[in-house]
């Protein structure tokens, strides 16, 4: 084959299908079945309705195949505007929302409104790999800022960061992958900063619909010149459970998205007619279901911290929306750790070094669990089976220095 | 707001979006509809049993919700590699089939794949602007190569471009916006020119399905060692009328296929289910109808030349598949010539300055006219409505020319 894109090439696989092969020539028992806490992702359908409306309109509304506007069809970059006006106390126009093919593409689209090849962004780690390998791939250099108490990183620690070839700050509230929910303050700090140093904010909400606090995560919107250095992401897959659709979001400025219009019409033209159908059925019609579906993932988050407490020599070091990051007692890197797990324990998650830079150490030490698809007996069972897993490997260890 | 990335900024704006804006305020009458030949796109819904298809997925597949793999269903790679190893001649297999969310992403992907900022890649005037765009907001240079006789590009002329940085040349056959068919025989001459020169070849054959040639358009992937060089593109969105889903695909090397995965993970995780669903079912169903559809557009091409044959003044230099490239006889630039043939003549079609460097006076003289959207009835009347707006313009001069 003729010569790859070196950045491109250098750029590392995508981790979520590389954990799909440590299971190839895995058998599980129905008595033990594999615990997959790897993806961040429903593995239920949509409720019947969502469903129903989807077969619908692929049965009588001819639209609903053909292309529609680059930007999203107009009601539901409406009911986007409408909730995010309602949840975040500042007004969000129609003309604010982008509709994307999933977070992803809206963070592609955001960064490409920003920065390119030669340019800087500072990411705090651990990072969620996608943005990291966006990055990689078009010689964007990630800078990485290391979180504080709480893995939330300080504005102040990222000042010392900036360079004269920085673009933007990248945050993720609820984070992927430590569950940390960033503080309103904190969030407000980075935007001061931002504006000061003439740089953009991506802020990506993915997780906001399962957020533990009550009310709005941040009064960003409020500031009536937010439009100068916020750009927001959100999605549509997890409230809804549609990630087979590809349904995003991405809150900028009306002159911003003249941006993101040309991006996301080369690559993509339009997004999905039937999952945006999905996504407004959705906001118009599961508002007490998703209360119901957020309760019930604050549930498995405290189930989680509760048996991580019981875990000998565990750490959680953060726990929230879908994720637990948390410190494993082992001597082992967590790179041969987590293929270890699936065979050994039965238990699918994904090593602390797919989210951080190879040379920080904490990569080794950490790992993340993807606790939301697992009831509270599945996150039981899961701590049990790491627990024996930790037995066991004493027990090896005793073993072998008993017979040296 | 912030400093945008300058490539961006500078890429020009997609061009569909900008020809509906020059239809607001207008309105148009029963009797005399607007006639819109400016977007290759089908305007009716796919047949029946394709929607019920989909509604079917919908209702009762809960896997249609939720994420498939980066690369796509396996069941719709190997259809894919089963008919093109049919069609072509030469063996493709499911490993060198990536399903795209469209084929403009693949595109997307095929370039991410061999070139970065600061290299060169060849394509042939006019291009199909989509392309063009993504090249510049990636600070890759777009290296114009003319067309010599019937629009075809020549090897010979496009050797002489290249350079250190040159890392690609892009074909489209059936061609937009000119409508040509390449001779398997030139295109047998870009892949010797690519491979003796270390470079890929982008074969974007996105209108295959309503190629005029009987037999394989190429022989391409009867070359033992094609997998070298070719990157081959190509969309369902036409055959199927399933634009408004976006589904295309990207047959390559299995090595080139690994890099393909990472740009796709994370711009797209994967193609919507319910487009996949809905390719595959016409894959295995629709043959007949698609050879209908063929033999339609076929007629509707044969319309095309007639018409314009009648036309005075009217230069017809390509023809085919969706296209017909045609050059205008009035003095002023398409670029005006366009939106006033909107409100003077009811006619909506694209400039040849969308399509060509801005320093190309040949932009100037055409226009693409997207012909598969009318139907033989409805290009007489295209030709005769671009008729009476000569025969008005000629009669302004002369009324100008008496009143002077």
């Amino acid at each position: 084959m003729h010569p790859l894109n070196p950045a491109l090439a250098a750029t590392f696989r995508p981790p979520v299908m590389e954990a799909r092969r440590w299971l190839e020539g895995l058998a599980f028992s129905q008595d033990r079945p594999l615990i997959n806490v790897s993806q961040a992702a429903p593995v239920d359908p949509p409720p019947e309705g969502l469903r129903q409306a989807i077969a619908e309109a692929a049965l009588n509304r001819p639209e609903a195949h053909l292309y529609g506007p680059v930007l999203g069809n107009a009601d539901l970059r409406e009911a986007v505007a409408a909730e995010w006006t309602r949840a975040y106390g500042g007004p969000v126009a129609p003309g604010n929302v982008a509709i994307t093919q999933g977070c992803n593409q809206a963070f592609c689209a955001a960064v490409a409104t920003v920065a390119g090849a030669g340019d800087e962004i500072v990411i705090p780690v651990p990072w969620y790999f996608n943005h990291k390998m966006w990055l990689d791939m078009h010689g964007i250099r990630a800078v990485p800022l290391s979180c504080g108490q709480g893995m939330v990183p300080e504005p102040q620690a990222a000042a010392a960061l900036i360079t004269p070839r920085t673009r933007a700050i990248v945050l993720v509230s609820p984070n992927n992958p430590s569950g940390a929910e960033y503080p309103a303050e904190v969030l407000r700090g980075f935007l001061d900063l931002c504006r000061a140093r003439g740089l953009s904010l991506i802020v990506d909400e993915t997780y906001r619909d399962f957020d533990s606090r009550p009310d709005a995560p941040h009064q960003l919107f409020a500031d009536p010149d937010w439009g100068d250095t916020l750009i927001q992401l959100y999605s549509f897959s997890k409230a809804f459970r549609l990630t087979g659709h590809r349904v995003g979001a991405l809150v900028a400025s009306p002159a911003r998205l003249v941006e993101v219009e040309k991006f996301l019409d080369t690559v993509a033209i339009c997004t999905g007619q039937l999952g945006q159908v999905g996504a407004l059925w959705g906001m118009r019609n599961l508002g007490e279901w998703l209360a119901a579906e957020r309760a019930e993932i604050l549930r498995r988050r405290a189930a989680m911290a509760r048996v991580m407490a019981q875990m000998e020599g565990w750490r959680l070091k953060g726990c929230g929306a879908y994720f637990a990051w948390a410190e494993h007692p082992f001597a082992e890197s967590s790179a041969s750790l987590a293929p270890r797990l699936v065979r050994e324990a039965g238990v699918l998650l994904l090593p602390g070094t797919m989210f951080m830079p190879e040379d920080d150490p904490a990569g080794a030490r950490h790992v993340r669990i993807a606790f939301a698809n697992a009831d509270t007996g599945g996150i039981e069972a899961l701590g049990a089976r790491l627990s024996a897993f930790g037995r066991a490997a004493a027990g090896d260890l005793a073993g072998r220095a008993g017979g040296a």
